[in-house]
């Protein structure tokens, strides 16, 4: 009766978020969410390049131009934790129609993509540090950028064994596999969030290095388009933690208190 | 017909989230997550004022001494966008028992006292920019914390005037009221991840100049307390987007698709 009672006090606290059903402006909703999403992940990576290459003479791996070596290490971040895995994530939530298998594959082809772009940006960074003799993993940037690099290894390798390998003994893993959904999910957002606060930390910490601090306070055409990268990659946070919200229309749940 | 057969698809994908009721499981997860809240949101605070205290000299507000009037920046950012807003957002999304008006005005409360804490810590760093000369807005931080701080403001006006002040006409404002909840929830949370995302990068810069890149890489005392600052506002941030999740346990949601 305690719990009754709970629940239906509860259910008055949202009954708006309920009690909708799927109509037509959900389907707007989702082709904006999509068309936005589509322009900002491929834009906040295609910024990045621009940025290397206009400002930052491009990329190398060699032991006398460093710099052009470390610029694959904000370029192969920004693709692998917020391009692909932004994508991997909206992909999984939004093509509910598809057949699930295809979506689940395509979710994984995606961070599969984000993969080694992580691991070689990684690399990147490292190598150079050392090349330069800086210390490795004494930011706050390189902090949470470490916690999102392994949970980003830990997620895929679960996902991968748990919802992809273990659909060999389909009927007798289906219990276990709908178990991890939830905790699979929360990670994952939670390494999408962590990759973004990196990305944002990390191109601060660039920002003052390269530019200097009179330099980036001046506003020089770079600092703005540096500022323009992190607030792209701002913006792609809202999106996609707007779409994988609980509550969300793309869930197309139905009125479930009122049966029709 | 077709909206139906999407639906029934959709519901197959997160039947484990929507299929279990209140447990005991869930009142051990409220427990832990209200203990770990308060430790994280008041000790977050703690550790800025013991960082203040300990390696910048503490507070004043006097022009001969604009460092430690700085101090106040992060101090007042971090007991606002962090402290306060968390416990209000926390509170009003675990306090499901209370009356309902009771819980509102403790939201509204906790962001009273967020409010001159976010203007004082403006006007902080506003004034001793203008001290030292230093360009204002220029860098991401700052962007981010502009928008934050707008979108702040705007949520506490329109939160006060539609979920308070409209009680004044409480069944004819009843639907704009239910309509408004779903965007004052998103653009809330929308609002406390800028907070956090502002203070990392704001952590992140003053880490940078005022040790400069040296100390900072040498992993002094001081440049890891404030790292540890930086990752307990990441704790805090991970706690609170786990609570407010669509699909948590403290919505005691009934178990919907199977009326029992």
């Amino acid at each position: 009766m305690h719990t009754r009672a709970f629940v239906q006090r509860s259910r008055s606290y949202d009954s708006d978020e309920h009690e909708r059903g799927a109509g037509a402006c959900e389907w707007c909703e989702y082709a904006l969410v999509i068309t936005l999403a589509t322009i900002l992940l491929i834009g906040v990576s295609a910024l990045t390049v621009f940025w290397v290459f206009f400002y930052r003479e491009g990329y190398a791996w060699a032991d006398d131009i460093p710099e052009k070596q470390f610029n694959l290490h904000p370029t192969l971040m920004v693709a692998g934790f917020i391009t692909f895995s932004g994508f991997s994530v909206l992909l999984y939530r939004i093509c509910r129609c598809f057949r699930r298998i295809y979506v689940k594959l395509l979710h994984a082809i995606f961070h599969a993509l984000a993969f080694p772009c992580i691991v070689i940006g990684f690399l990147a960074v490292l190598d150079y540090h050392n090349k330069k003799g800086i210390n490795n993993f004494y930011s706050l940037h390189s902090w949470i950028g470490f916690v999102a690099m392994g949970l980003f290894g830990l997620q895929y390798a679960v996902g991968f064994f748990s919802f992809l390998l273990l659909l060999i003994c389909n009927k007798g893993t289906a219990g276990f596999r709908a178990s991890l959904v939830p905790v699979h999910a929360a990670f994952g957002i939670l390494t999408f969030v962590l990759g973004v606060a990196a990305c944002l930390t990390g191109l601060t910490e660039k920002a003052i290095f390269t530019l200097g601090s009179d330099t980036y306070a001046s506003m020089s055409q770079e600092a703005i388009v540096m500022n323009a990268i992190g607030m792209s990659v701002v913006a792609v946070a809202v999106l996609v933690l707007y779409t994988v919200r609980g509550t969300g229309g793309y869930r197309l749940r139905p009125a479930a208190q009122h049966p029709s």
